[in-house]
């Protein structure tokens, strides 16, 4: 499992090796299992323990040292190294060997071909579905799925998918070959990079969470403040199911190149995200927060507003950031889960830390 | 409140308890109310507080016993026991009583009867704004409503409802009776059990998070790994509104049968969820994690990647796992909250514990 | 940052302030800048810092004399005791000055005067694909957009909005000049009130998430229990995008007037918010949960079902609140993040606070 084409549309190892331009330059050598014939199909790539015999695999550390000697796969990716010590192995299971010193990146290539291999030749052009302001500019090689939604003078560049039910507002600019996924949502003046692919139910460009309080209007009342910025994408950002990023109060929302947004994550207004920082999904981040390059914020953390964190940060997953933050560095706040009768023994002693330091400090006066 | 039908659409008690064919088993006796004709109509059902005249009740436990005594319903389900213990309030109060031994079980099979009864009878058969490819397969007795979009060789089967907007990719399978509510995203390979209920906003089989450094496309780039599994989810499953379930990496990503999932939740790529597992709104679990059958898993927890939880495993609302967990029980990781200055001065020593107890040591050991 | 409006459509500094009326009341003194001819146009408004000669700019507190001093911007809103400290530097960079004794709210007027005047004029009435039941209720100024679906008697009232891809189920009431962004899902009878602005993505009124053990299903089996109640939204309230808001089991889930609520944040079934209370993005509030008026409530918060929380309580960002609170004040539960070492080893004692106050107190005795 997975199994991605049909035999007849597979390539043999060969084949496959010469379809990924990257072979070359890291398969030092490879052939085909003593078991199969040259023109033995690939049909899909699996982990070691449930590849079938019509896929490829591929191991990367000794821990999977016992799956390997049980797999069906019809041929292995791994390092000089693990095929030296498994010749026996490889022998015996006559298994094909692509030998290469970067296995997981190898798998990456290989995976990326088949996917690549199995997409569908989508229909090119406009659906008649779609409603599309006259002013808007269409590239002739973009894809407009059915039922989307184009605002004034919003650009569409060439090779970009918008796919079905997207809406996009005015003024806005998706740049080359991004893929927008069904229903995602962009108000007014969102400007997305090239080679962007967004989620379905991403929403960009929401206003901000701007109030100030309005007691004209009654007590603990709030007054709207309009939000005028836009939200500006780099390019080579992938941002996930659910996500949603706010427009800026004045000036936009900045998400830097390479940047790698999971499911289910909010950007708040105003904030800049660094150069290829990755966050996984649940994290929340709020208004007017600078995040730099490089960093990684782990799933379901949170960061305070108006703060500033630097590159090459790491945030654990869970963690709350409440202050900035400019070392370089792994950062942690998570409480520790525990049997619940533990955990009730030990939390009741948190609301007397302070008053115990102080006892403790007394003792050692004494 | 509420009232659900109209008066002419309502049953009598003795209609209501044998259109509920469970009454058999489970209802020891009843009577109409000493106030009420045995014909007068029940429209709907509600809380002893607020329930009219009109409605029927129910009380599970002496703690609404006050709210008993004052109650306008015109029919209350109660046990054995309270029956006895309210004897004469029933009597001056003259409403109906219908006496069971389990009175929330039944409250839930009379609001099932009332919500099915006021269901419209949708208009069936796929409505003409559907965009269905070709090769897709359409039960007969299947609701497809408006701008529904079904990709290549998707299977829907008897009974399913594809309520308006949904996007279904390229084989899907949609089991009977299952309902996407409107606006539900599936990618391609989806496959959804029989009695299903996914709720607005969901998405399902969008990219797991996969990315592998990339230094060859600049400074902290990172590569994607294209996600080529898919999500499988068994029988009898509720999704709630807006949550997101990843496709896997190489195997599918999978929910087992009857697990319950709240809204805004996100469930990472080749995740393992066990049958009959219930999690509350806006938990995150990462990647490649498997947790057990008939856990429970409170509101806003999360789990960090690659763990296995076991059966019957608990975990308090609000908790970070990131270990796993062989034993069942309850777990629970919350820090308690506390007037600000009291929090303030506790949490300003939990940055010093370490210390604390080496102090604590030396001190033990003069 | 940011022009909002083209030179030609932009009025001076004396017709800006005609267009607001409240600048009568909130506006001492105003002058042209001395460099700028009195029909200098004004096409938007920015930060001091980043503010072109185009557009009005605000400062509110001395801590951004520097920006002041370097300011682009063609004129500035400040207090009357900024304007006398500054005197020589308007004098010096001969910017105009509007002198107000509340710079902050009168730049939230200029910015929604900017705001209005850029919005488009949407196209009036029922775009032709809209798919409207024959018993559904539009008001003929309502605007209707393209492939809305509004369910049987639903009632939408004057001015309202209804945005792209909208569906609305039955029996719903949408209150005079509501806004519906593109994509919100209402389930059968939402009732939103007056003035209301809710973003993309929104889900109002999905099944609360409710069930009981159903052992004759299985073991660990759950049985569905109906969700009857509707959701009951108030005046003036604002719904971030993808927020979700549940139906009552029974009752109404009900959001009070003037209700702020951010992005992806999870209000469950049987809820009642207070009037003018505002929640920032993430919040989770679990079922049957009450809170009182004027409350705030931090980012990423979470709270426990079936609590009371008394007006003017003030929850910080990243706290779980498990417990009633019926005091006003301010309350924070979060534990506070460190480099990943130090946690590690403070964590460590978490677990043994207990035993650490126990050792403490035998101590203390000797």
């Amino acid at each position: 499992m997975p199994v991605i084409l049909d035999a007849a549309d597979s390539p043999s190892l060969e084949q496959l090796l010469q379809a990924i331009p990257e072979s070359q330059a890291l398969v030092t050598t490879w052939q085909v299992g003593a078991q199969h014939a040259a023109t033995h199909p690939i049909q899909g790539i699996g982990p070691l323990g449930s590849a079938s015999v019509h896929e490829i695999s591929f191991i990367v550390t000794p821990k999977y040292q016992s799956e390997l000697e049980n797999t069906l796969a019809c041929a292995v990716i791994m390092t000089p190294e693990l095929a030296r010590a498994n010749e026996a192995i490889c022998q015996a299971k006559g298994f094909g060997q692509i030998i290469c010193s970067q296995p997981y990146l190898f798998y990456a290539l290989v995976a990326r071909w088949f996917d690549q291999a199995r997409q569908p030749s989508r229909m090119g052009g406009i659906h008649p579905t779609a409603i599309i302001d006259a002013s808007a500019v269409i590239s002739p090689s973009a894809i407009i799925e059915p039922y989307v939604i184009i605002g004034a003078r919003t650009c569409i560049n060439e090779g970009v998918q918008i796919r079905a039910h997207t809406v996009l507002g005015s003024d806005c600019n998706i740049g080359r070959d991004t893929v927008l996924n069904p229903g995602v949502r962009c108000y007014d003046r969102v400007f997305i990079g090239e080679r962007g692919l967004i989620h379905c139910g991403v929403v960009l460009g929401a206003d901000g969470f701007g109030f100030a309080p309005n007691p004209a209007a009654g007590k603990g009342a709030w007054g709207k403040i309009a939000q005028l910025g836009g939200v500006r994408i780099g390019h080579d950002v992938e941002i996930g199911a659910n996500t949603t990023i706010d427009r800026g109060a004045l000036e936009d929302t900045v998400i830097g190149n390479g940047v790698k947004i999971d499911n289910q994550i909010m950007i708040a207004h105003n904030c800049q995200i660094g150069d290829h920082t990755a966050m996984a999904a649940c994290v929340g981040i709020a208004g007017s927060t600078k995040i730099g390059a490089r960093c990684t914020i782990g799933g379901a953390s949170m960061l305070s507003g108006h703060l500033t964190i630097g590159d090459d940060v790491h945030i654990s997953g869970g963690t709350a950031i409440t202050t900035d933050i400019d070392k370089p560095g792994r950062y942690t706040g998570v409480l520790p889960a525990a049997p619940h009768a533990n955990w009730q023994r030990n939390a009741a002693v948190i609301g007397q830390l302070s008053d115990l330091r102080k006892r403790l400090r007394k003792l050692e006066r004494n």
